[in-house]
């Protein structure tokens, strides 16, 4: 369920409801790809204000496989979450795998990078794994091609995102029934760059009916101003009272950008990954390259006013000595330094829009 | 400062005195090796009720460096560690490289491993990088062969360890008065297994005088009834009211004996190391080797009764599929469980002494 609250010039105010918490919009994602965050505890994370998590279906599947999730009551039992949780479809990380062996119109047919076995992916298996696994807002499955493919690539997989989506559906409403459980099921709108596309996608999504409408296939080559183009041809098309996903973008002026043209959903593993490589975020968008040696002998707090209390406390000299020598625990304090940035920022912009006038 | 409280059958209650506070004996220090604990927060640390921590001078000189782990304030601001820290002198490290260049009486020369760079380190250099480190308790430089290497070896080093103590004692005097700061500073008791050569070692150090005396050179190789002699022939020898330190030792049984046979404290990586491999440990020595598929469908707590209360929360399953597929967060939650149960073992010993009577 979606509550839309409010809607101004600066972004859209809602809560998303599930049956393991409400969440205020917008809101960021931290990515718990396996179901774990490298080097943050769920404890740290819920500390710095995480209200839900992404996980992904892809990696889940080959281990430890939605039977076993299953078996232990679902996601949130098995890794211990009690904040809602949403599983993406897996197609993006099939799409990008170099072991694929076809792709076909019922799906992706790969090989287990462990093993060799062969695996195969499609709409109604993303479904079901999805189901299995027990997230709170699951995702249709599509193909993602570069933002920046050929026009007859993007037509080809529009075509095949929509009749996927159908299929989705269909057994997301039998499956409804059948395990008596009812997750959102968001519809990801495809097409590239071409708006034409983009637009054909997107009120055919909102024809077979979703509970949510993500874009996909952004954030991933395309310049910022060629995104902003597809935000602002696209927002408007969606129902107003329908929570909107840009998935992939993790950029703090990207997001603020995308919030006041009407996204109210982000996740991105960029807080995490450019921690690991020792850029450390400030608050709005400043960003320091901890490893410099101008850090070498700054004995002043990572972020004098950060949202993690681990930063507060923790020096630059310490964390540019830590990353240097490839101490994990470097990592985990720039990790949980970033994650308390974005977080923080999503509460910045959620204010931000309750105190617009309309 | 060292207060003995209370010697019994089943071990020795004391108290070490410093400025970052008291420590109640036996105790059992983490290993942070360059200022940090592998995918453990101080908090979490603190939370499994850690007295102490031991850092390595080795890896802390070659980075950041003494002189700048001094212009912050020394190790506990640098680190950002608010108890007791003990150092220790870099000779087990020096001498298990492979670098070596040259040993002589002075020390021993090495390269830089990352950079080539001449380095040396002896009983002079040992002591000051120590004093500017700042811990609270700090060691001799000695020379540390296998506690199975012959007994013209065992000679040798004895020797040398002897007169590098003598020197580590006057430079220690000369730093204490010209910094103003009184770390304790522990005899190193060398000698292999040859129970002459430990016997000489132990009463020559003690006519030094020592704030405390460590055991080097055990749990490298021999087997646990040889160790048990070393301690049976030389723990009588040392006086009362200094604190024992077995060095390296980390098996939980080992240490009930050793704290039975007078020894104070202890250090070891084995709870860590052994948490990276999958080997959790169980109150009182049961070990579960988790990745084993008998637990891929274990959903029962880790440890049910456990100090680490990530260990209560999280399932067997999950600490499974996290170290199978080589998750850092399984690390961190058998990290933590290890850790909180060779604590928790520390303080159960205190308890029997504590309990006993005399």
């Amino acid at each position: 369920m979606f509550d839309l609250k409010k809607s101004t010039s600066c972004g859209r105010n809602g809560e998303i409801q599930t049956p393991h918490g409400n969440i205020p919009t917008p809101f960021f994602m931290p990515v718990a790809t396996a179901g774990a965050m490298k080097g943050i505890t769920f404890d740290d994370l819920l500390g710095l204000g995480a209200d839900i998590l992404l996980c992904n279906t892809y990696h889940l599947h080959l281990s430890p496989g939605e039977n076993i999730v299953s078996d232990a009551g679902g996601l949130h039992s098995f890794i211990r979450w009690e904040k809602p949780i949403l599983t993406d479809s897996g197609g993006f990380q099939v799409f990008s795998l170099e072991n694929i062996r076809s792709i076909t119109d019922e799906g992706v047919a790969f090989k287990d990078h462990r093993n060799g076995n062969p695996l195969f992916l499609g709409p109604i298996e993303a479904t079901n794994v999805q189901h299995k696994l027990g997230a709170d807002i699951i995702m249709c499955f599509d193909e993602c091609p570069p933002s920046t493919a050929p026009r007859a690539d993007q037509i080809k997989a529009v075509d095949r995102t929509l009749k996927w989506a159908k299929q989705c559906k269909e057994e997301h409403e039998r499956l409804k029934v059948e395990r008596k459980s009812s997750p959102m099921l968001f519809g990801i709108v495809q097409g590239g760059l071409e708006l034409d596309l983009r637009k054909k996608c997107a009120e055919e999504l909102i024809a077979i009916g979703f509970d949510g409408y993500a874009l996909g296939g952004l954030a991933v080559g395309e310049t910022e101003d060629e995104m902003v183009a597809v935000l602002q041809a696209i927002c408007p098309l969606l129902p107003e009272n329908k929570p909107r996903y840009l998935m992939g973008v993790g950029e703090l002026h990207q997001i603020r950008e995308a919030v006041r043209l009407g996204i109210d959903m982000f996740d991105c593993v960029s807080p995490m990954r450019e921690a690991r490589h020792g850029n450390v975020w400030l608050s709005e968008g400043k960003k320091l390259r901890i490893r410099r040696q101008e850090f070498q002998n700054d004995h002043t707090p990572i972020d004098q006013d950060s949202p993690a209390p681990t930063s507060r406390k923790h020096l630059k000299s310490y964390l540019h000595h830590l990353l240097r020598i490839g101490e994990r625990y470097g990592e985990t304090l720039a990790c949980l330094q970033n994650m308390g940035v974005i977080l923080k920022h999503m509460r910045n912009l959620q204010k931000e829009i309750s105190s617009q006038k309309i």
